[in-house]
């Protein structure tokens, strides 16, 4: 998955071992699990070259995706068109209550 | 490592199989390793849930980054501080003329 961070959810990440992201849509502190469960243990923090991209290694628990899958990258470009080349682990409306990602 | 694409780099890398992004900073495609000979064999293309993240599976050759290390993310975050956790592949004054990334 992708997402954003900022200094604060960058700091809390480091601190508590658990991702923290920064939701622009919501404008608020997104930590990664707390309505859906699927929690990533940060296992390990790298910076790129100019410092400007985060990549973490985590340990997922169930679904990344708001749409279920493991991954957000769950389609394949092929020639004829997009194919979906994961299994979808959960029913999407199962995961989130009135509010959505 | 972490580029950014627009529709013109993301077709061509599909027609070629060859990474292309876009250069913000020059203004203009960059066909990765025109210039340091370290191309990118695409061996498969992933979008995300929403669309506006690409993920492409890579043969690498020689040195992704502009520091001379396979991948851009060579630096982990410690407790201590950064930490280079990869070799140096090339010296990076050795990759480029003149020009820079």
């Amino acid at each position: 998955m992708m997402a954003w961070m900022n200094s604060e959810s960058f700091a809390e990440t480091v601190r508590t071992g658990k991702a923290v992201y920064w939701s622009r849509s919501r404008g608020k502190l997104w930590r990664k699990g707390e309505e859906s469960g699927h929690a990533q243990a940060v296992r390990a923090i790298y910076v790129d070259c100019d410092a400007d991209t985060i990549l973490l290694k985590v340990e997922q628990v169930g679904a990344a995706c708001h749409e279920g899958y493991r991954t957000c990258f769950f389609r394949e470009v092929r020639p004829e068109g997009l194919k979906v080349v994961a299994q979808r682990l959960v029913d999407p409306s199962q995961i989130y209550g009135k509010s959505s990602h």
